[in-house]
């Protein structure tokens, strides 16, 4: 077999087959084939597409470059849930816990973040000594006593998605379905977790620009989890705005608690509870979706989500004080109020450029070697649909100095478009694909 | 200027501007845009083509991208001719002489064969002591006194198409028309003639494998050349046989020098007269193609074009007696005869597996490494169209030994068709495009 002719076959529209993709990504992973062959594959992928069998067949041999996480070693329902990113996005922090007060067991490898939007990693290490090196025992343990454990993924698991990942992001072949399948569950796969949630966004600052497109991508996700055995939903949301109110670290882990004790309820906490209501119904855990969603609140108000939250911080290394006392979490120097200069309605807002204005205030990382300031970054009062009167508070920024914030000022006024009409109303949660 | 914007803009259908070609080419020669990106703009190129524009400023960058030939210091007409490449095309050695014997001038670049077509400085290096090695003074005074003279394309000329071409070689993006157009038309324009005549193969051993796609091939080199100021035509030809009888080096140079010697007809001598016609029209040589004809079969008759390709081969160092004795060639110490086994027409023949059959008997190389038996090779007696009877003999292979011999034979019969029905009758010249 020869990676010259699989790229003229795809080119000319044909189907690759199992054997044949799995030459391609063996021969890819161990450096075999160079990545200007592949990339001409990935392009002519882009023309051409991939079916059902072909994003099958890429998921199973992308699993399998590399280490699989093996469970058994975990009692219960092991779930795990994945989003297609988000500025704002905290969700693993505050779902975790309540699905853990639940008796569900979540073992989750997680990222840095790049670009504009945040890693979960990043957010948690606001927490003083917190830390996500462990030993794979040490792993398993805290996933059975506190009921989850969020590791550092490593380079041993799918290797396959990280060189194929690299090269798509400078070839201009992101944006194939397939492909975007295939990247996802192949490393969901490889986790190990029988029960996985997706939540795919949808909307301008979003890979799938429309609810269609959106809805396309979560089917194929979901049908490619069936086909490998494991439980798989997906929940279709908007991302036309960010997740919550706070943009950047601990701002975020702030959020995170505030909405763990009951004081918040907006579309952050619907998101969990739709994501983790799934989750209880496809575990078995709940027999109706009314029953799970009653146990997920119940988890707020009894504080067992809080706790398991604390837990989960004392036995990753940090100091749990902060989850009763978010007063201890890094704090930045200076706030500053955004204001409006008009009245009005929010009509629309750039989440994307939201995410750039946390990201130049030193909260994300411009390039892998960025160090991160956990303590700036952004709080909105005003999200779009909000009315607002001329001289009222838009937002809150968090910097290290008063240039450095009077600057991002001007770049996150730039994010809101006010206008006298307000918005029409769209629903955030777009619907589930089961 | 980004690559990876360039590339989602040819990808999304758009077109590259002269700048951004430039930038694209530039920044590929010198290596700091990487094979990856330029393979996956390639197969976006595949798929989306390249308009006259783009074409243009493709072939522009690429001459620019090395040295340029100055050919001011030679007088008179500068022509210069490329085939796309053909088994058994020996034109360059039938055609430099009869234009040298009409006062043309011409400075060849060539280059080596590789796989089942022969390169014009193989051929050459049959004449004992022949060398394309020489000083770019020596260079020019030879074109200026003999008329002609043939040099090994160095890598300082257009590096751009070399690093292209490898490339596209193993990418599976060789057949898009732009980058066909600008590979051959961005080495000719650097080369310096200032008169140019294309030889555009078709047929099933060619890329194009339609007349029509030829003609569109040809047309749009003509007009690349004449937009860049150079006096431009194309002619174009089947590819259905191998050219002349001769395949293998020694073979056709001895194929060349009957042609010479007028003791040859057939469509070799037909290419040289068309091509030579229309250099000599479009250099202002002759008034008018009757007279252009008249002007070439002249060198033939009166010995002048067989006493100019002696001149040449002395002014490179070769030993010009073969030309008159070609017995004094490389000789193979096997003659094996292939004879037919039923009665017929050959109706069609396998030319590209004839070009095989010579690179199995050494004849070529089969990597850039492979040394060259300039002895090897295959004498056709039959070609499609022609009549044969059982046992009559349809080829001579030339071989090193019996057992290599026999061999080709097997080979090189599976490279006949041999039928009850004659072939349609197809003229080898399908048109001229100036």
């Amino acid at each position: 077999m020869l990676m010259t002719e699989l790229i003229a076959k795809k080119r000319d529209g044909g189907v690759l087959s199992e054997e044949e993709i799995r030459f391609m990504i063996d021969g890819y992973t161990r450096g075999e084939i160079p990545d200007y062959q592949m990339s001409a594959m990935l392009m002519a992928m882009y023309f051409r597409g991939l079916d059902h069998d072909e994003t099958v067949a890429m998921t199973m041999a992308m699993m399998h470059s590399g280490d699989t996480i093996d469970l058994s070693a975990v009692t219960g329902v092991k779930a795990d849930k994945h989003s297609t990113g988000g500025v704002g996005d905290k969700t693993s922090l505050v779902l975790c816990p309540m699905l853990a007060a639940c008796g569900v067991k979540m073992a989750k490898m997680s990222g840095r973040g790049l670009g504009h939007t945040g890693g979960t990693i990043d957010k948690l290490e606001s927490f003083p000594g917190f830390s996500c090196d462990m030993t794979t025992e040490r792993f398993f343990e805290n996933v059975n006593t506190v009921g989850f454990a969020i590791a550092a993924q490593t380079a041993e698991i799918d290797p396959a998605d990280k060189k194929l990942y690299a090269l798509r992001d400078v070839t201009g072949t992101v944006a194939v379905r397939g492909l975007i399948v295939s990247s996802i569950m192949s490393k969901k796969l490889a986790a190990g977790a029988d029960t996985i949630v997706l939540d795919v966004k949808c909307g301008s600052g979003s890979f799938m620009k429309t609810e269609e497109e959106a809805r396309l991508l979560a089917q194929e996700m979901v049908e490619v989890g069936n086909a490998a055995g494991r439980k798989t939903a997906a929940v279709i949301t908007d991302m036309d705005k960010p997740l919550g109110n706070a943009v950047g670290n601990a701002l975020e882990v702030r959020e995170a608690i505030s909405a763990l004790k009951g004081e918040y309820a907006g579309d952050l906490l619907e998101l969990c509870i739709s994501i983790g209501s799934n989750i209880l119904l496809q575990g078995g855990i709940a027999g109706s979706e009314a029953e799970a969603r009653t146990m997920l609140r119940h988890t707020i108000e009894d504080g067992s989500a809080l706790r398991k939250l604390a837990e989960f911080v004392d036995a990753q290394g940090g100091d749990s004080a902060a989850v009763y006392d978010p007063s201890l979490l890094p704090t930045a120097p200076v706030q500053y109020d955004v204001c409006s200069d008009v009245s009005g309605y929010v009509n629309r807002m750039n989440a994307e450029g939201i995410g750039l204005v946390s990201l130049h205030l030193g909260g994300g990382r411009a390039t892998k070697e960025s160090v991160i300031d956990p303590a700036v970054g952004v709080v909105l009062d005003k999200k779009a649909g909000d009315r607002v009167a001329c001289g009222e508070r838009l937002a809150v920024i968090h910097a290290a100095s008063e240039e450095k914030a009077a600057e991002a000022a001007k770049l996150l006024r730039a994010c809101y478009v006010i206008t006298d009409e307000a918005p029409a109303d769209v629903p955030f949660i777009k619907g589930v694909v089961r």
